[in-house]
């Protein structure tokens, strides 16, 4: 009863997700790339054996993915692999937090190695992107395949992003386009199948901001990760931080193909309430708006500021044209706007 | 699509899942028991803060634990809670590292409150018996129960128990009766659904031997916990560690109950290859024997010598009527057996 997959697990895990150790290593050995990433011992024992670096804080998060539920079970397996880790790296990013290492359980209905194979592909090529390393798994047959990962990375003390940082103030700015991710899930529906469609990748293959995280995460007050949805992380971000916020509309920045897919209207109600854009929500003192932008422009990104964190509790919103929308008071002006930022 | 759980979700984990938090902590502010605990920040950021100790090794373990594969899913939610984060405490026991932190995935079908009430109670129950924080989790909504958790502990530098160090000429022991979790899954099906029954307690309940493997990791050689079978996990620890065994059948310590039920046959079989024991195997030096069985005894239990460790690869057995048993090589006597430890 307990080894409903251990018949092949070991080697499933041998042949597909010991793809960092040289084969000479994968006994007892640590190779000298897993030794420099802080791995004192790797998969084959009961735990991974890691090194901290001294004096920084470790930072821990779990996000499990469904197939129909949080992917199309019909999408790619390396689309699959890449996904199931960025949402992960989002948490990090999301925490200013460098990547180190992550631990996998998979559940899976039927073992397809072709699948597997794809989906290792998909998971490694995204965890050497972002140097963060495969120290333990475990395989389960079970009835829907699902996969779960826990992420590890270190952070300064007191450098850490969180979610109760932001003060009244502060501008609220995002790091790249929102509603994209939704407008391919759509797509996705309404039988786009091409994974290189821009809005379906904007969807399968999203691009945690782990490097933005890292490099701001001294310069701005608060933030978290944009995946349920701006109105929804923000609401977030303003409770644990007992604060308001004002968002002006057309600030939202906005992808060019999902304003020619849904239009302008829905284009917005995607940015608002589609989730998974795995951008950051940032909050930030004016006087760090430049500097901040700088960073993130080195970085081959952008900084969009799109509101104001308010004393008042609540979620206003203006438009160009002074409409509310749902959720939302309409008004003309964000209180305290001494026009910093972006102008509707 | 992403969100299928989240309507509830922040809030079956407020009710359920921050039972050592505060009501007044639950927001950024971390309790003085938290504090004490490494935790810089736990629940309701995008990753919790952790402040591992200094010089000690992080040790990390995963395990998915499914209803109806890993569990019975008509078992008490308590029991499930329970047996859910021992199996993985015992991965840390294996390694001699003390419990930290740990997160937890919940897939489920439904939420159904009293459930969840019952699982946070017997998940709780154990993590408070072994000093481990809840700092992170995920409720996800799916067609079945699944409980992924990672636990992380700590251990001194060059302290881990491994399984790569075995050494010809050691003791083979183990910290308990071998079997009874078999014996107790086997009654289940047979109908038996008192769980206070010592065989479904033993398999429901194991209790994992988190003091035992931090009081002696220095004492002993190698090791791991029996988690798949006596004899795949020593098959485990020979093929890491590069060497054989003998094994004496008469020396596996079987309880009453089991033999019992089983019969004496049927309760060997149950020991060598029925799995789920998570009692700890060890290897030790002949010279450590004394000195660990003390320590042992000192915390409640016993040390069990059940075989040699040899140079020559393969597990060989040998019974009292020198009979020798299926995967095993019938002899008479154990090879370099001087008389230490158990004879059959």
């Amino acid at each position: 009863m307990s080894d409903a997959a251990t018949p092949g697990e070991f080697e499933l895990i041998r042949r597909y997700f010991m793809q960092d150790v040289e084969p000479a290593c994968r006994s007892d050995q640590v190779s000298p790339q897993q030794a420099r990433a802080g791995v004192v011992l790797g998969q084959g024992d009961d735990c991974a054996l890691l090194a901290p670096s001294p004096g920084r804080r470790l930072a821990v998060s779990v996000d499990t993915s469904l197939a129909d539920v949080h992917f199309p079970r019909d999408a790619s397996a390396e689309a699959i692999g890449h996904r199931a880790l960025a949402v992960n790296l989002s948490d990090l990013a999301a925490m200013g937090a460098r990547p180190r290492w992550f631990v996998l359980a998979l559940t899976l209905p039927e073992v397809d190695e072709h699948w597997l194979d794809g989906f290792a592909q998909g998971l490694y090529g995204l965890a050497r992107e972002h140097n963060i390393a495969l120290v333990g798994g475990d395989i389960t047959r079970g009835r829907e395949l699902s996969i779960t990962i826990t992420v590890h990375g270190d952070v300064a003390q007191d450098g850490a992003i969180t979610r109760h940082g932001a003060r009244p103030g502060d501008l609220l700015a995002v790091t790249g386009a929102l509603g994209s991710a939704h407008g391919g899930l759509r797509a996705w529906f309404a039988g786009q199948r091409d994974e290189q469609h821009p809005l379906v990748r904007a969807y399968l293959r999203p691009a945690p901001r782990v490097n933005e995280g890292m490099s701001i995460c001294h310069m701005v007050s608060g933030g978290l990760d944009i995946s349920d949805g701006l109105l929804a992380d923000l609401g977030h971000l303003c409770a644990r931080s007992a604060v308001g916020a004002c968002l002006k509309a057309g600030a939202i920045p906005l992808d060019q193909a999902l304003v020619a897919s849904l239009g302008a209207d829905e284009a917005l109600e995607a940015a608002l309430n589609g989730g998974d854009d795995y951008e950051l929500l940032l909050s930030l003192a004016p006087d760090q708006e430049a500097a901040v932008r700088q960073v993130l422009e080195d970085l081959g990104g952008a900084l969009h500021v799109i509101g104001l964190v308010t004393a008042e509790p609540g979620i206003t919103g203006i438009t160009s044209t002074g409409r509310g929308w749902q959720h939302f008071h309409a008004q003309d002006q964000c209180p305290d706007d001494h026009g910093a930022g972006a102008a509707p």
